[in-house]
Parts: structure tokens; C-alpha cells; sequence
């Protein structure tokens, strides 16, 4: 569906300023808790935290992050999946969110109903209140960022530093094809699975896959390491090859260090026990820099997806 | 300055998103901490809070919200400014912000660079550390949206309800003529103000003038009430005129309830100990539908700012 109305009538600016916020409250329904707790006041009102909190911002963008294929229901999703997928990657779990939403003055009003239902369904299936928000206006975009808050799920919050030579790699599902086969809007983010991997104290360091794993992987290897990943190990989406499968980016999964003196046996039976359903893959180790296995993946060959190009 | 620029070579997109982002956390210096505690992880990690939080979130757009006579320092400053005069209106202090930036790829480094160095200078002087953010790429765009967490300074949060039948009308400041004066992005949020109108228990309830007198203060009018503003009161920016002070928005000034039954001249004698350079002006009372006296403006003769027409 195109984000835009033919009509004037049937568009957000014939709507006008006030009569939307009432539509997006309404639209929202119980995932928007009464002001001062929610939308209404200068700001919102939030309880105190239980302890550390973790706190990060992504944006959808049209039509970078999404398109007319892509229902406006699933767009609304996508932008708190996205969001959920980085608490997740530092083993956190959600608290609040709050939505900036800019918007043409044409965009229809039945997309942006589908989009805010969409966003209010995960918010109620993830019970992340939207408490605050705001709507402006620019020529020709559709784009809503939104900034999520949470809190750690136990003890140890997960950061991508800590990983050491001789670690083993792990990832979470498959990879690659990503937006032909719609999952960058319908993924479950691996917000179980972040918050069990937590709390193993062999798990060293984690995050997100977002612009595809031979980008990603950088940020997670140590000081004077590279990533050695084994080819023929790599778990790929049905059609995707080995090239979409390192750049293709969207692939919300979870990469993460094992320690090399752990029993990766006793570790991999027990994610198999906790998360029978998602596929665990060894995909390679850390090794000093100039010890790459002939075997290995030359990351230079692979660019993950550069922003702003 | 115009944020476009005329050279390939002295765009963010020839820069690339990684040196983008070692750019900007130059350009941020000691406001953004180190990951987790800053840029850099999937999620920025934050104190425990000491009580209730709050948070809001704001932008700034090309050309809605500043346009090529708005140095790009007071730009980005402007951006954190707005969302402070947010929590000042609930007597609140900032403690962490995260933005979220949407640019065409041929925005100026030079003009980027003073945004941040503006916005960082402003961090600087609120201590708001920048703890995290996202940068996207949409054609046309350049456009930032900053989520603010802060904290009550006190025992009370100010709210928009509270205000009753009789309750007189405050000002801070003078209104109007706020784009024109370059009031807009040079304003000072009034959080000293805002903090110590919290500790008054004789102040019902509070907000923060953005879209113009006329249309905010409705949210403030307590049920079957009606604003009674006396327009001889009403304190003007010199060549602002009656509909400019109601109308043109971007005041950024506190307008605040106190009790009928408050000593009022107790309540401004104190005002004046505690801020002697900040102008303070009784506008007008809360009054019930229908018994608007004579000598008080007409609200429905005027309109603030309308988003999205």
C-alpha cells in the first residue's frame, strides 16, 4: 500500500492536528496509558527504574525500510521489532517507548491507522507502553524514530566488547534474503534468547545483525583478532547464497562470543533444551590477525550495508 | 547557511557512515560517553534512576523548524532547548538524551559539524550527556528528533490539569515574535523557573507556550472553564502586536494556575527574590463558561500554530 492518499479528503492534513492525536490515541487504545503517564503533557511520567536501564533509537524510513509491498500494519511492527532487536542483543527487556512520526501532509489516513494498529499490536504483545510522541511535518517523507527504554533481565548486561582471541562465533537462525522474503518486518526478535544468553557466563559478547554479518562482525572481534568464519558452516535462508548471506543486511539475528575453554557441547545441549525451535549455529572463531584458516572467508571481499551512500 | 552542499566531496555521503559517526563523537567530545554508557553498543546503558523519570521527545526540520538564516550551531542547540523547555515545564532537570537524524546524502560535513558542535555546547551547559543515536538517509531530508529523560528536581511533578475556576493565569517573559526576533533558537529554557514553581503549592498546574497563548492554553482550562486573558495585560515582545503575542508560537515561556485563594502579591514578591530578571505577568483568570467578562479576549477570534495544514 502506498503511504500516500489521492484524495485531500482522505489525508492526514485534512484531518488537522488535533483530530489525529485523538485518532492515534484511539488507534493506539490500552498500549497508551493516560496522561501524565502517556501522551498528553509536556512529558511523560514514568515509574523508577528497578536498576540499570538500557536505552536505544531506530528509525523506518520510507522507502528505505520499507515500501508499497509492505503492509502499513507491518511497518508499525517493524519499527518496534527493530528497536526490541537491539534491548534483545544486550539481554535486556523493554520498559517504554516513545514515537517521533514525520510526515507529508498527504499521507493517507488509512495507512497511517494500519501503521499505528500495527506498532499498537506488538507494543501489547511485548507490553511496551507508548508513552509519548510527536508529530511533524516535512515535504515528501514518511518516517516515524522510535526510542525505547528498558531494563536488564538479570544480573549481567551483554555489550559487544569482551570477546577474546580464540572464541567460538555463534548466530541465531538463518541469513540473508531478508527483504525478499519479508522477514526484516515479520522476525521475532530474540528477546528470550538475549536474556538466557545473559545470563551464561561463557557468552562473552553479543548484538544485533542488522547490516549484515561481514559488516557486523568487526565490532564484535577483539583487539589484534579477526573473525575466521567458515563457509560452509554459515546458515543461509532457503535461495539466499553465501554473498546475501554476509551483506545483506535485516537479518535481526543475535552473534555472539562463546569462550574457547568452554564445553561448547554442554552449551549447545543446553540452548537446544531452553530454545528447541531456534537453530544454533557455530559459524567460526577469533583468530590473530594474520593466522586466518586458508578455509576461512576473506572479510574484504564482503561490504555489509553502508548508510548514507 | 544552507545544509546542502554544493560539492560531492563536502558531503556526509562522501564521508561515509563510519567516519560519519567517529566525526560526530569528536564533535560531541565529553558529552558522549563511552559504550555501553554512550554511542557505540546496541543500547546505551544507564543509572539506575533516583525516583519517577520523565520524557519527551521533539525535532527539528528543514525548513519548518529553522531555514538557511539559523546558524547551524543554534540549530542544534535549539534541538535540545526545546525538549529541556518540555521538562521545565513539569519542574523537571534532564539527565540523558539520544537523537535520531534523518539526512539527504548531500548535507554539508561543514554544516553537520556545527550542528553538533552547537548541540554539544548546549549539552555541555545543561549537563546532558548524549547517550545514543541513529543516523538515516531519506532524500530531501535534514531533520532531527532528540528524546529527552530527566527527573522531578522536587517532591511534585507539574502536570497540565490541576487549574480551577478561579485560579489565576501566569506568564513568564514576553510573547511573540519569536521567529522574528531569532528568539526561537537563542531562548533560555526556563528549568530554574519551572523547578521552583514545582515547590509552590499554591501552583496548580503548568505548561510551556509553543504553539501560541491562544491555543495552549486550552489544555490548561480547567473543565467548564474558560480562559479570561486581559489583553492591556498580556506582556509583548516589542512589535509584537496582540495576535502576534497569542498567535506565532515558540515562546518557550511557562504559563502556570495559581490557587484563587493564594496571596498573590506574597506569591509574586517571592517570584521577584528568586528571579529578579525574569518577568512574570498575570495574564488573566480561569472563569466559568459563559461568564467571560467583557473586557477579556475572544479566544475563538484566535489560532496558534496548526501542524500538518
Amino acid at each position: 500500500m502506498n503511504p500516500f492518499s489521492k484524495s485531500r479528503r482522505e489525508s492526514v492534513g485534512a484531518l488537522g492536528e488535533e483530530k489525529l492525536i485523538a485518532a492515534i490515541r484511539r488507534w493506539l487504545g490500552r498500549t497508551s496509558p493516560r496522561a501524565p503517564f502517556g501522551i498528553g503533557d509536556d512529558c511523560a511520567v514514568l515509574a523508577p527504574s528497578r536498576g540499570p536501564q538500557l536505552i536505544t533509537v531506530d528509525p523506518v524510513i520510507y522507502p528505505r525500510h520499507f515500501n508499497d509491498h509492505v503492509p502499513p500494519r507491518a511497518v508499525g511492527a517493524k519499527l518496534l521489532r527493530r528497536n526490541l532487536s537491539d534491548l534483545a542483543a544486550m539481554g535486556g527487556r523493554p520498559t517504554a517507548a516513545v514515537l517521533a512520526l514525520t510526515l507529508d501532509a498527504r499521507v493517507s489516513r488509512r495507512w497511517l491507522e494500519a501503521f499505528y494498529r500495527g506498532l499498537a499490536a506488538c507494543a501489547r504483545l511485548y507490553r511496551v507502553p507508548i508513552v509519548g510522541g510527536d508529530i511533524a511535518q516535512a515535504d515528501g517523507m514518511v518516517g516515524a524514530s522510535l526510542t525505547l527504554l528498558g531494563e536488564a533481565t538479570g544480573p549481567r548486561t551483554l555489550t559487544r566488547t569482551g570477546a577474546r582471541l580464540g572464541d567460538a562465533i555463534y548466530v541465531t537462525g538463518v541469513l540473508g534474503g531478508s527483504l525478499r522474503s519479508g522477514h526484516h518486518y515479520s522476525f521475532t526478535p530474540r528477546l528470550k534468547e538475549g536474556a538466557w544468553l545473559a545470563r551464561r557466563p561463557e557468552v562473552r559478547a553479543m548484538m544485533d545483525l542488522s547490516d549484515g554479518l561481514a559488516k557486523d562482525i568487526h565490532a564484535l572481534t577483539p583487539p589484534r583478532g579477526v573473525a575466521a568464519l567458515e563457509p560452509a558452516t554459515l546458515p543461509r535462508r532457503s535461495g539466499a547464497n553465501l554473498r546475501a548471506a554476509l551483506t545483506e543486511g535485516e537479518d535481526y539475528e543475535l552473534v555472539f562470543a562463546v569462550a574457547a575453554q568452554a564445553d561448547a557441547a554442554h552449551f549447545e545441549r543446553a540452548w537446544r533444551h531452553a530454545f528447541p525451535r531456534t537453530r544454533l549455529t557455530r559459524v567460526g572463531r577469533f583468530v590473530r590477525v594474520g593466522a586466518l584458516p586458508a578455509t576461512a572467508i576473506d572479510l574484504a571481499d564482503y561490504h555489509g550495508y553502508e548508510h548514507l551512500r
